[in-house]
């Protein structure tokens, strides 16, 4: 990284087509000091093991099942559960449109019931195993069971899109240390898939392409299988944040066959365990970024699912919250060099 | 707040018209519990007083001063400098179009020079003064000291937009304890400034008014001043977020007049005591949302500065990381009322 990181190297603003976000790339940014004594590791300590409700042989301490895997018998490999402090109220909201605010604040916005589904995927039945501690038909298979959860979900018109994610470690937001990750049905299209499928299509409308089909930059190249790639994006948000994105042209990741989920299971595995190795096993947040379930066909041709994997390194502060911009003191070219090269031990 | 934190109240969607982002409320996640220890408050303590360049006595150490108040003499009062690691390289950007992206990924996205200007305000010569400890006229002072200062860049037709920000406590982003803001003059219009002014225009062409001269329900006021109305808005994107806002119509935070600075500093002191009494000291970010320095006579009419506060108690994981929806488990009424009632020492 010597010569990338040169103090000469000026700061750059990048505009991704994919996000249409704006990004301030400043390395120097990194170097401030700071007057603030820590005392102790922002990222406090796992439970080692006590009474955690996630573990095999507690699940009467959880919220009814969906459906375990393997389907019958106690040895269960992964449960997909209802979550028992959920964000909205379990059920299938109406398909009648959007209810009026209270009294007096009709003007302020918009209402809707906070109905849909907020399920647990719990990954292993073992506590002390983490993800990127499974082997990638292990992970393939915490893939099909998003898909098939979502694929019930999908039955439901008015849940218009599923958010898929995951939270490792508590300043990443995990609540739970017991390896989990989280599917949000929702009665909306998210403002963050609306513009970033709005973003794509303009991008089709001037060059004919799909905006993914079209990274191959070596320079943001990390490392590749027989269907996915896995990128830093050109104007990644985050530091080391990456993407893995299928080969083929996909606009939903819940039509991934077996084959292919195993093949993601290992990419995913090898990022997780670069990230491990080259940051001391950072907190982060992966998240399936896919199409709205009910998707027409002039928007299939610009929508391409892909996986994002952002460490978390450093916080948000005013500017990014006020402004919607970020700064990355990480240019991608820089970030994917260093992962590219990470030693991992066989 | 008994009745209205019933376990009976549901989750609700709800989307601003200022904002035009979905949030999701719901009160029982507030109640899930967690397995992770922690050690230590997550915030750090401030730096009692050891060789802090923000400091009186201590200018020779900073990068340079632009201006001072009051203007002459040793004892000064706010002190706006550049900052000594800026997120863009100092200086007028180019007014020349965009420039392409390195070779070969042309295709990613698009890329300007990091050009504009970062600049720190630093509200007081004593370090152990917070920005809250201030009288009126003193925080009115500051207030000015952004004005005089947008205006100075205001001249350069390339820059496009300041974001004016204060990060108050390290988990809200600040590296350096004694008390300062920040001012971030940009080459672009930035996202959420240009999202922000696209829905008030909506609304403005649907309704014929300003969203936010309309915001006046009386479950969401928190206090009112001369010039000024506090509220919790009504799709608030974090618990206890507020925005103090115009009685009057005014599209520029930089119009500001002396008398009003003093009006505004008052009640933001006000606000500031009552969140650090309920909330416990909490971190907090503080953002002007002002519109882009050069606006057209159309876009004056539906945009309205304000002044918006939000206190760090939770963090942001996948969900809003992926999906741009945010969880807030406060209803907006709730907290207004919480606020209303907080009594304040005279």
């Amino acid at each position: 990284m010597a010569s990338s990181d040169s103090p000469t190297r000026s700061p750059q603003l990048r505009k991704d087509v994919v996000t249409n976000r704006w990004v301030i790339f400043s390395p120097a940014r990194a170097k401030r000091p700071t007057d603030f004594k820590f005392n102790s590791p922002a990222n406090p300590n796992p439970n080692p093991k006590q009474e955690c409700p996630f573990c095999i042989g507690h699940e009467h301490e959880c919220a009814p099942e969906i459906f375990r895997l393997p389907p019958r018998g106690r040895d269960w490999k992964i449960r997909v559960i209802e979550n028992l402090y959920p964000a909205i109220s379990r059920g299938v909201p109406d398909d009648h449109p959007l209810v009026q605010a209270p009294d007096g604040e009709l003007s302020a916005g918009r209402a809707l019931d906070g109905v849909g589904f907020h399920d647990v995927v719990i990954e292993t039945p073992v506590h002390s195993v983490q993800l990127c501690d499974l082997s990638p038909l292990e992970i393939g298979r915490v893939f099909l069971a998003y898909k098939s959860r979502i694929q019930q979900i999908a039955s439901y018109e008015s849940i218009k899109y599923v958010q898929v994610f995951k939270n490792h470690g508590a300043s990443a937001g995990a609540s739970m240390s017991h390896s989990h990750s989280q599917m949000l049905a929702l009665p909306i299209v998210p403002p963050a898939v609306s513009a970033r499928i709005e973003s794509m299509k303009e991008y089709f409308n001037q060059t004919g392409k799909c905006g993914i089909c079209e990274v191959q930059g070596e320079d943001l190249l990390v490392d590749a299988s027989t269907h996915f790639l896995s990128v830093v994006p050109y104007a990644a948000t985050f530091p080391f944040e990456i993407w893995i994105i299928p080969r083929d042209h996909s606009p939903h990741f819940h039509d991934i066959g077996d084959e292919k989920a195993v093949d993601l299971g290992g990419l995913l595995k090898l990022m997780l365990r670069k990230l491990s190795l080259q940051l001391d096993n950072p907190p982060f947040n992966l998240m399936i970024q896919t199409s709205p379930l009910q998707i027409n066909a002039s928007d299939s041709s610009h929508s391409h699912w892909f996986l994002q994997i952002v460490p978390q390194l450093t916080g948000v502060g005013g500017f990014e919250m006020g402004s919607g911009c970020y700064i990355n003191f990480v240019f991608p070219e820089d970030a994917a060099k260093v992962l590219r090269e990470v030693n991992v031990p066989v």
